[in-house]
């Protein structure tokens, strides 16, 4: 498995990967999944790859070659979408070649990849690229994609990332994403690398490649841990039968209906019932079961 | 979708479980995923069910009928493992009855559910139970299950529970990271049944249903998401340059070694260059490129 992450603010982009990739937990190994294009003053161009290593790697081989169906490459593309055009050619130049191979092995051509930078004289841009080559691209209400181990570390950069976001606090929100995703998740691994890009530099000025003795990286795991156990005890336990929502079960709440679990009666009062086995099932938002 | 999420502690056992069924998002519905089986002073046991609805509903209706392949029913149980044991059997009942016809339709037989509880005379257990009938019990060490989208809110629960985590609390882990889910999944959603049980009460005594006007909820819900922006904020960015493990790109760092990304470059350079187009490539751990 894989996750990568990137941003982008209007300060910039952010782009975070790990290394881990694996055929089943006993063939685990480390690959790393981001790439740069770069020619400074000029162009700064980010790949991260997902999915199947052999197609990663054949779509990034091909981008570094100079060639693609509609004669542009990466290097003479004049912005941003030119250039991501590109990275769809060469998703499909490589599908034509393997996916054919690749069913007769029950195998689906699974690739995602996510592709930014900038282009002198265009704006700093962000795209996800899908495995049939098409892409969407980042805007200010959805500033961030995601490809791989995508969901444990969604939760926290949905509440704390804006198109606003300074850079370095999209890195640590990319940072502590990545943790979550880390804890939770064998398959995704250290080392990872950290690119930050900063608008209109056109060129890489702060990238960190981060393993298991960085410091700041530690200092994350062990703080964003203690930190969130610690508001964690901070939030009051329910209190039950002292709000109306939180009766011991029968008590008649405050708005005067009882709350009681959807419930299976045993068959000696069961059996006294006409037909309705199970009670209160499929019910409206607001239902609760009748007195019993 | 649906997630559900039960735990057992050393005080008994906590189960949550969302509303909200959807086949596309144009179709979405109100159901309760939690059923009770429960005869006072003898047996407690609940319920949940993730994936197909129908299928879902008719294990559930198997259940609350009072046959079973082995004879045995969940009133007839002696123990938990004979009651799980006909959970099972449900389960393949349903199997034997549907799964052909689903097939026709392209539908795999996709459930998942989980059952759990006390019977008189033996321990507080909690299982998961698979679509094939058979069934995993929570430890000491993986005291909890999840079913149904369970991915946004695992972090949170492998961060706090553990098998000695008081009741009240581990209810609170539950509605946060239920929390998380609702934020980050459109198609899990409100109202909640909770349930709390209290080891060897062997009745419900704590059972509430979570709309959107719950108190305790609201609070959550704001507290958390507000709690963990400020923790977010509390933890210092990233310091470029100022650690060895940010250096500024190209920098030596304290380790000696050059801090540069993976790179491909452009024609001009890679042309006087033999083969090795990309450079850096699945590297070890601590690898990092050479100065170029």
């Amino acid at each position: 498995m894989t996750y990568c992450v990137a941003m982008r603010t209007v300060h910039g982009l952010v782009f975070l990967s790990d290394s881990r990739t694996n055929a089943g937990v006993d063939q685990i190994s480390t690959f790393r999944k981001m790439t740069v294009f770069e020619r400074p003053q000029d162009r700064v161009l980010v790949l991260m790859t997902a999915g199947n290593l052999a197609i990663s790697q054949a779509v990034r081989q091909q981008l570094s070659q100079h060639a693609s169906a509609s004669g542009q490459t990466l290097w003479t593309a004049s912005n941003m979408y030119e250039a991501v055009a590109c990275v769809g050619d060469a998703v499909r130049a490589v599908y034509a070649r393997d996916a054919e191979s690749l069913k007769k092995f029950g195998h689906d051509f699974n690739v995602s990849l996510i592709f930014g930078g900038q282009i002198q004289g265009s704006e700093p841009t962000l795209f996800m690229v899908y495995a049939a080559g098409n892409y969407i691209e980042a805007t200010p209400e959805n500033p961030y994609f995601q490809i791989g181990e995508a969901k444990y570390g969604k939760p926290i950069i949905d509440r704390v990332l804006t198109t606003a976001t300074p850079l370095d606090e999209a890195a640590k929100c990319a940072l502590i994403s990545m943790d979550s995703t880390l804890r939770s998740n064998i398959s995704v691994g250290l080392p990872l690398d950290l690119l930050v890009y900063e608008r209109d530099r056109l060129q890489v000025t702060r990238f960190a490649h981060i393993d298991q003795h960085n410091q700041y990286f530690e200092m994350i795991h062990g703080t964003w841990g203690g930190r969130l156990k610690q508001v964690f005890a901070e939030i009051p336990d329910p209190a039950w039968g002292q709000t109306p929502a939180f009766e011991t079960a029968g008590q008649v709440s405050a708005a005067g209906k009882v709350v009681l679990p959807p419930k299976v009666l045993p068959p000696t009062l069961q059996d006294s019932l006409p037909a309705l086995q199970v009670q209160t099932l499929a019910q409206g938002p607001s239902s609760s079961t009748p007195g019993q």
